[in-house]
């Protein structure tokens, strides 16, 4: 028996709505046999960067085949387009308005299509709620089968981040980065994931040589293996379990500490 | 083969307890092919009328047969009668309390019935938590294909909402309203459904004319088709995506801008 | 057909971050016909105390056989062991720091087994997330069939809790007792199980007699039976639905009514 297709969800719909559980209702309404699992329903109102990061942070735990669903999606109802986009890995299906961007970025694109079939829609399609009405329903018959050039015309010119993603190139000495997420912890997530940095690489330890400075004033220039690596009440860097960047504190937030959120630039510098 | 039968649950526990996954647990005991979807657990503590609005948001999502168990149950361990409904489209169980009261707005009962056959129930029933030794067994069972009658007598006379539900009826010119739910947004979802509307329909837009008094003594009258149709900074009227019309800003919490919250009220008049 | 294997998470990811379910698809990618409860992941950061009340609230709700796992980690990386744990009832999956011990109060432990083997890890391990990379996998595993002593040595000497579990013995007349726990609704948890307070029942009513001498000078001597049979306004004291004593409202925060939080300590005495 082959193993039930699966289905994740990324929103911001938070927790105190229906909205996810009236996606998962409609998915089972049409795929009966898939397994639908919230990626996270937790990504900040409106946020497209920190919803793009998300995504790409959950998407290479699941198996090959996966369909990954986001919905981060202010401009619904209007004419930004509802896509499929299919790599080796995986298929995405949401708003091309940025959302999907970042997952791509170790996964290269094998097609992108409309969704504007509308048989493949629900009957009648709230203006407010695509995810319900289109997305859900376009990830459930994926989950059938149906093959993506069913749901509407190929197209190109996909969406990239909508602020200054994907990541700056790195000059040789230093550049500046944005927060774009900050966790439960406090660990404020960099838009720079550590793979970029591979010249900077400490031979020994295999870690980057890395400096930051803050807005506070404050230079961070520790970049440790873990938390518990860490003294405390001291601030560090660390390549995270995604492959970024991080500014983290041991059992403490380094968010709160530093003074730091979403949007937040940071310099980045060789550490020597 | 069958589709596995879908149970959902509706609660204020909140994320921060394992309530809602000790429900989980009792039901895949009894039936093990359950599939078991969160509509929400974020009600806010004790509010019957706000759980009653998200049931009723959630359920018309879910295929034909899906159970429904809602727990806000303030007078848990109390005489209030734990019951069973059904509709032509699905079951509910919980208390008679008001929590079920919305979701039967469309969909009329077929039936009711008393949950009190012990057979059903969990060996010991705590007096603080029926969700999972009253409800939880009860709709398991239920999936396993136990016809209601067996759970206690048919019973009449069900709870309506706490408050002023359903709906008032709409006088000609104007009427109060309250605020029903606050959604993550910051959008205010107003006690009535734009189905009650129909006269004061707009025949090009097909959007209803209303104007909103606010307590903070804003009128709000525009009533736009979704969210990136408004100006920043100036709220409108919606009909959202469960049928409600709801006070909105784009990409911004009207609730906050308006200073409205859960039980507030709003005077609604037909805006010609 | 045998019911599908169960697994459960316990952690403090709470729900703005995509690390459950990298667990899940983890999981799911070894075992797909699993199932994966979330038993909550709303433990604070970092609290170890707290997330073992948690997961022994949880545990007895589930079939037996159930693959508990439980990541409240701050020593990720570092020299904590991760462990397998058997007992009659189910197997719990985690560090070796504490979290997993409340759980085996009631439940004697069978057999415990270093995770050392690589054969039943990631490729690549992250240090700074063996939930993902060590944990997950290897509950998949015991989800296949694969006997623990697979996993690696035989293992003893447990970490007990980190404070001032077990609960202390009950003197004969008073004990101080730790808050471990508030939860949504602000019921303040006692670690204390009312089962060690036998002695005490009220034969008539079957609870125990207690009275609480709080911090703010409060002292709380009514023990009742549920939540609606307090007095608006005044706190009680109530055996809840895990076996603790909690000191409680009606429709109303103790916690925030007493000011009480978690680590607090309460006078407890035999209330005649």
């Amino acid at each position: 028996m082959p193993p039930p297709p699966l289905i994740t969800l990324t929103t911001d719909f938070g927790d105190d709505s229906t909205w996810a559980a009236q996606m998962k209702g409609v998915i089972l309404g049409i795929a009966p046999e898939a397994v639908v699992i919230d990626l996270t329903h937790g990504v900040p109102p409106h946020d497209v960067s920190a919803g793009a990061y998300l995504l790409e942070s959950g998407v290479d735990a699941f198996p090959r085949g996966t369909i990954h669903v986001a919905v981060v999606d202010p401009g619904v109802g209007t004419s930004r387009r509802p896509v499929v986009i299919r790599t080796e890995s995986f298929l995405l299906v949401g708003p091309d308005n940025g959302i999907l961007a970042r997952a791509l970025r170790r996964h290269p694109v094998r097609g992108a299509w409309l969704l504007d079939a509308t048989h493949y829609r629900a009957q009648s399609v709230s203006p407010t709620f695509e995810g319900r009405d289109v997305f859900a329903p376009a990830a459930a018959w994926l989950a059938r089968g149906t093959d993506p050039s069913r749901f509407g015309p190929e197209i190109d010119g996909l969406v990239g981040l909508t602020r200054s993603e994907p990541p700056p190139a790195v000059p040789p000495g230093r550049f500046r980065v944005r927060v774009v997420h900050v966790d439960r912890f406090g660990n404020a997530v960099l838009d720079v994931a550590a793979e970029g940095l591979a010249e900077w690489r400490d031979p020994s330890s295999g870690l980057p040589r890395l400096r930051a400075a803050t807005g506070a004033g404050v230079t961070v220039d520790a970049v440790l293996r873990t938390f518990a690596d860490g003294v405390p009440g001291v601030p560090f860097l660390l390549v995270n379990s995604a492959g970024y960047v991080e500014v983290s504190m041991r059992e403490d937030s380094a968010a709160r500490h530093l003074g730091l959120k979403v949007g937040d630039e940071l310099e980045l510098s060789f550490a020597g």
